[in-house]
């Protein structure tokens, strides 16, 4: 069931724990599913709970612990030893009494990590302050530290089989642009969009099923198309408005997003003017982009280019993405903005988003991309211009999948 | 756009107060998106970055914060009035430099509150252990109290708007089981019942569009039925096997979980000698539940009577469900479980899932329910019973919604 090889995995872990040793950090506490998942395998929605991977950096085996009805999916989808799969009882589920962190506390101790340099994940969704609360109070002699983004450091540089993932990630990405946006019409409404996009990407292609993304699509439409994170309603789409889908084709967790803007009819002349300033920079940043340069580099590029029109955009200009978990499919190390100084390198994936929104309308034309050797390449095919939805000929803009 | 009526934010905002002044609270700060939303409205997937509601036990508004291309969200889905929505600008997003919770406590002191008595979510899934530490690093002047559950707690009781909501998810829980169980047959994969699961879950009915649920359908086949948090593959179901489906129908963020057990063709032994055990007990569950009992009560009825058949569950049998936001549909408050002292009151509502799990196979036949005055009613209308899929006759289980 592995998605991986097994040296591959131990590859992973080699790199961690030279991390760890470059940190100070002897025992790292990975809290972040994708990390876990990264190190072991372990996939499963079960981090609405608290777990962990522990790596002990004298220790080959990571130790796995969680809660006791899902010992049984770690034992299934990792490659660690079935003794080092060791599960807390459900009444530390929840409780207003016990925590799991006293439970985990308490097993570092007994395998003798209890006064070691702990590694912490301390800005992660899954390792709460009442979970540090608790580690800290339990383990006097210990050293917490700060392992923030450790792992997903060394996540930022993809593998050829990660790669290869991402490209069949890209498959149902863009096959869920067309389907979707084929039910972006008059008269349905943005839950029926949500939907259809929804089965692409779950069923995926016949060779390669999709997995379920880490964001919900977003499909923003009419004034809305200016509040990038509101999620679909039951509203019904009109003739004349615009609509934004940003989505992602999920393969084994790898994500590819992409986004559109889709207008139903003729567009808005705001929209009209906005769009090859978003297209032409796009295509630029993309002909610009080669391993040496900075993130920060590739915006100031977008920067110049977007000051010649007087507009400034807020916010970054996209991140870097692959394996993930809800709520986020970004890494959460490089992004592309203002002095970032990661420097690219081949096989560095992005999402690339360099999206215009405003008080009642927006713009969203994105691209995810790999850096090549002399480069970079897209993932997806979707041609990359405003869509226009004509709503009375349904086959009008003639890339629908069938 | 708001889903209730103001004058049940406001009743929503009083209760939270009055529980705020039980603890010593006087500002509270409110990171939960479901808290979030039950307070304001505020309803989008923006809860991957650093955002919350401040609560003022003396003023009349709260104030939202979160990141600047959000603020057009906050307005367009909130009460709150426009000069209390307050974005932060997007360096502070996901950098090893700024924290968001260096601006928060920036603008707590700017309005006076950076020396008063501040309630945190300490076992949040979205304030972390970081957001902690540079909040109380930021704020030495206030004292910090866990004010954890307090807002789920104000939940837990819905009002008739609220179950409304509930019977419509209810509705579309149904829809997706009935669709979903259909595409339960030899020769199918996983990721297509999941994706026609996730159509129906989605897209809703003709007159409730459906919402996103907080957790993803869960459809563990043949060995892996033991291990309930693992998610669908490429895997083709085989004639023989047994399929568990764990979904919910969630309309405008209101959850109603049903999970049901497949069996394709002739069940196997073990799994037809349990289901009368597990359809009974919940049966006489269903049939004992009155307000006044405790969630410790029904736990013991349901021990009692596995007991006679030498069985023993684990974990715990339900738990208070309904409005939610990803990784989890649960509201962290009561479960139903061993001790739990929670006394069953008019409207609340629950999924009761009692489910076993062994090593290689598992049995899942769950309802959500509301306390009545008098007992209690179910919100799904699926058959409670062992779905035998004929692999032949596609209308074998005669219930499909078209």
């Amino acid at each position: 069931m592995l998605p991986f090889d097994i040296i591959e995995y131990q590859n992973r872990i080699s790199k961690t724990k030279q991390r760890m040793a470059e940190s100070g950090i002897e025992v790292l506490l990975v809290t972040d599913p994708a990390n876990m998942n990264y190190l072991s395998g372990y996939d499963a929605w079960s981090f609405y709970v608290h777990q962990m991977l522990i790596i002990v950096i004298d220790e080959p085996q990571p130790i796995w612990i969680g809660r006791y009805m899902d010992a049984n999916g770690a034992k299934a989808t990792t490659w660690i030893y079935d003794e080092n799969i060791i599960p807390y009882p459900d009444y530390y589920v929840q409780s207003s009494v016990y925590h799991p962190m006293d439970f985990i506390a308490e097993i570092l101790k007994q395998i003798g990590q209890g006064n070691r340099y702990i590694g912490v994940e301390m800005d992660n969704y899954y390792f709460s302050a009442k979970a540090y609360q608790r580690l800290t109070q339990n383990l006097p002699n210990a050293t917490f530290k700060s392992a923030d983004s450790l792992v997903n450091y060394v996540r930022l540089i993809k593998s050829d089989q990660e790669i290869e993932y991402m490209k069949r990630a890209a498959k149902i990405a863009d096959q869920a642009m067309y389907k979707g946006i084929d039910t972006i019409r008059p008269g349905l409404r943005e839950c029926d969009a949500a939907a259809q996009i929804y089965y692409q990407m779950i069923s995926g292609t016949d060779e390669y099923g999709g997995d379920y993304p880490a964001i919900v699509p977003f499909l923003p439409s009419g004034e809305n198309t200016g509040a990038p994170h509101l999620t679909w309603t039951e509203r019904k789409f009109k003739q004349g408005e615009s609509v934004i889908v940003e989505l992602a084709g999920c393969y084994k967790r790898y994500h590819v997003p992409l986004a559109r803007t889709v207008s139903i009819g003729k567009p808005a002349k705001e929209l009209k003017k906005i769009t090859p300033i978003v297209i032409d920079g796009l295509n630029e940043l993309l002909d610009s982009i080669k391993p040496g340069m900075t993130c920060g580099d590739i915006e100031a590029i977008w920067r110049k280019n977007l000051k010649r029109y007087g507009i400034e955009k807020e916010s970054r200009l996209g991140y870097s993405v692959g394996l993930n978990y809800p709520p986020d499919w970004g890494e959460h190390t490089a992004s592309i903005r203002t002095g970032d100084p990661t420097v690219l390198q081949p096989n560095m994936t992005f999402h690339l988003i360099p999206a215009l929104w405003f008080d009642d309308y927006g713009i969203e034309i994105s691209e995810s991309f790999r850096v090549t050797e002399k480069g970079c390449e897209t993932f997806c095919e979707y041609p990359r211009e405003l869509i226009i939805q004509d709503p009375i000929d349904v086959n009008h803009h003639g890339g629908i999948i069938s």
